[in-house]
């Protein structure tokens, strides 16, 4: 099984494909760009999504839901906004179909055409404020804390499962509030619950920083992120939290009064995260043999395989490994005990390698007669004698090391591949041949920066919080620069 | 606040959309038939969807989701499923829109038309059984029991909130097995947690049954149901389960090869419920005061209100309503305590009645002074002075006789409302002046369902499981009869 995965070296793009379909994350479907998302790629979903509502709803957020379609005369209501994702969109003309007369099928009615044009939502910010300006009269109905859990559309020309497909699922929060201030600090608020999300659960160390102006979210006055890099040296954007000034409120004039019976615009947020998280952990930890998965996210953390001989040693086995099971339950650990006939161990071993558990313990008769057990962790590939008395709590601690050192060495590959560049031409040869994040100074141009991007394919990740402040010379330009930004390839 | 309220002897349909719009449950929105679901409705739908889903898993079922996008020609495949859903549907044509070179803001782009138009999914059988036959080849691939949480588009002419919009959130489940055994006794297990969900969580006493052909699911061999009834004598279909046979196994040519290699059709099942009983939920239970909840769904089953003059009076008594707080947390009650200041207490009284949280407790100056509280639930408005000492036990009994109650209230409404009748004048005479389900028997054939339809607006709601075997003569043609069926006007 595991011979069939390309390996990193060779095409690591196919490396990812592979993995993606061997280890039932999701598949290919019979509409154009649409990807299915397999049981156990869901279940990685649901386990990242409920950490992730868990600290929303901690902070303070409700979940609610609005429309699918989005008329099309709310997008030309937002100046950039429109341009942003008005373009490649799905767009619903009928709402009706019909047996052709001439027995052709069942065709489009023409007579059902729809008076507006309806889009499949890109993003609901216009559909959402057009909602909130019925919602919103005084300072007593803010703030407003909604997130939504959905699918959305965007229609994309080359696909690819989980980064880039025409439908994905995602959380969209949009917040309403009275001043400026409580508004740029939901906004960082959010982004440092993405970076918990990201570092502490998917063990996916992150850069969090700001867009320049030209990677802004359309239609925001700042975008906020959370940059993370792969193994092939690309960055991948893993979620933004909008700062939207009043635009959205102007756009669909949202005023409230205040304490002082002041009319004002309301001030808004937004931010996302979506299925495309779990493209990031996948080319982010795994290796040539399939996925490897953090134990606080995986949907299975312990498999157990009995190796016997016979009905009678597989009994005795049987026995001893509920205990196990009963114990690791007892501890909140999730477990399998997989004792089906229909496979040898070794064919198992190599399934649950490509499935990423992050923990297997293999059980034999001669191992039971010593009171041990194999176990082995998918992380590092290393194995284990452990004494049956205690195993789970050993498995316990085991799992929170597993969980700590994927992020460790993420983090550290993170650091190897973070690298200053002085000269332009340091630049390009370590994009060409290190790759990585390139840390280095910029003139602050939205020219610059389409100029670096034409030449080298290499984009301003963001501006780092807390960047320190260091006088620089443009990388491109040689004009005068304030401090370092981060650039590299992304996805 | 609640004196906004229309009445139900008003006019029921009018009291209902008052609940939904006053208690916050949802809220039209700026497209035709789609509405808004509000914070308040979307944790009610929670807290029904994490039960559902916890029974689901319980029974071995897994989520996945399916693409939203169906392709046309994929309707035509089940000839009997194209003339019910293939219809009434969201149909997209093209993906993109430009900007007008005339001046007239965006527009379809005409290059941008589809091969294929697209169905925004109704339903979700003929995607996903086209992707089951890449799934399975052999008897060791099945069962599939997937089922998938997802948004559906039905075009409606006439739309109700909850009860009948263009799109709605729903569960689907589609399940794939070797022998039609098998699948029946699917079918019949979710029929059984559809009605756990509806009578131990919703508090509402269900029917279980079978459908008439003629009320069918397009594309099933038999279709079961739960149908409940609501305050006004309808009846609602409140969730179905469908035995499918092999028919879309045989439209997406899905065969297996059994243990002695035999080839032959899959065996399926899918059933459904959706946001529609929120709807069924409010109409069952609720009063003229507003929404009446069961504790086991209600989003808050605790509010407590301070009634005090001055800071010094609110100090003492938050000190003690924070005990109860935690005491009332630690046994698992949800709670929020109402200090705001904005509102009297009457004002909240009737806010939180309007909302349906099933028990008020309020504490005032003079209260604690003799160590009790005054505890109001909301289904029988009956108030009671309580101790302080050990006041969360008995909320946490309380809850519990209010879950019944709404139960047993209910069920007996029903069986008050369930009439025999054996000559058509009484038949009609039910239905116009009492109404309920009416329990009646039929020749069998759909000429009289469909007759009787047209002369009463009543439609076979169900036949019951067990339903005793009697001889008797049709309500309608006289001709013989071997059991009663149920029927009734219906949402």
């Amino acid at each position: 099984m595991a011979k069939e995965i390309t390996s990193r070296a060779e095409d690591y793009s196919q490396w990812y494909n592979d993995i993606i379909l061997k280890a039932g994350l999701a598949d290919y479907s019979a509409v154009r760009g649409c990807m299915v998302i397999k049981p156990y790629g869901f279940a990685l979903w649901e386990k990242m999504r409920d950490a992730l509502d868990k600290m929303f709803k901690d902070t303070g957020h409700v979940n609610a839901y609005f429309p699918l379609f989005i008329p099309k005369s709310f997008f030309s209501r937002e100046a950039s906004h429109v341009e942003g994702f008005a373009k490649e969109c799905a767009v619903v003309t009928h709402y009706r179909l019909k047996n052709d007369v001439n027995g052709g099928g069942i065709v489009v009615d023409p007579d059902a055409k729809l008076e507006e044009e309806l889009i499949v939502r890109p993003t609901s910010e216009t559909i959402i404020w057009d909602t909130y300006k019925s919602w919103i009269q005084s300072y007593r109905d803010l703030p407003i804390l909604i997130n939504q859990w959905a699918n959305v559309v965007r229609w994309e020309m080359r696909t690819r499962l989980f980064l880039r497909t025409a439908e994905f699922l995602w959380q969209e929060g949009h917040t309403a509030h009275a001043t400026k201030k409580e508004a740029i600090d939901e906004t960082l608020q959010i982004l440092n619950v993405y970076a918990e999300l990201a570092e502490n659960y998917m063990a996916l160390p992150v850069v969090k920083g700001i867009k320049t102006e030209s990677e802004r979210f359309a239609g925001a006055e700042d975008t906020y992120c959370i940059e993370a890099l792969m193994q092939d040296g690309k960055a991948l954007q893993a979620g933004t939290s909008h700062f939207l000034g009043q635009n959205f409120a102007k756009a669909f004039d949202v005023k409230f009064s205040d304490k002082n019976n002041n009319l004002d615009y309301v001030w808004a947020t937004s931010w996302g995260v979506s299925t495309r998280l779990i493209g990031a952990l996948v080319m982010a930890h795994s290796d040539d043999d399939g996925l490897i998965l953090p134990p606080k996210i995986a949907p299975l953390q312990v498999v157990i395989i009995p190796i016997y001989k016979g009905d009678e040693q597989l009994g005795v086995i049987t026995a001893k490994v509920n205990e196990i099971v009963r114990q690791l339950k007892d501890l909140g650990i999730s477990v399998k005990y997989d004792d089906s006939d229909n496979s040898r161990p070794g064919w198992k071993f190599a399934e649950y390698e490509m499935k990423g558990v992050p923990v297997r313990v293999a059980i034999g008769a001669r191992d039971l007669a010593n009171n041990v057990a194999e176990v082995a962790r998918r992380d590092t590939k290393e194995k284990m004698s452990v004494n049956l008395n205690g195993i789970a709590f050993y498995i316990q601690q085991l799992l929170e090391e597993i969980q700590l050192h994927i992020y460790n060495k993420a983090k550290k590959y993170r650091e190897e591949y973070t690298t200053k560049a002085n000269t332009w031409e340091e630049f390009v040869d370590i994009l060409d041949n290190k790759t990585g994040f390139v840390s280095a100074h910029w003139d602050g141009t939205a020219e610059t920066e389409e100029k670096i991007k034409e030449l080298t394919k290499a984009t301003i990740r963001c501006i780092p919080l807390n960047n320190p402040e260091e006088n620089g010379k443009c990388i491109l330009t040689g004009s005068p620069s304030k401090q370092r930004v981060l650039f590299a390839r992304a996805y």
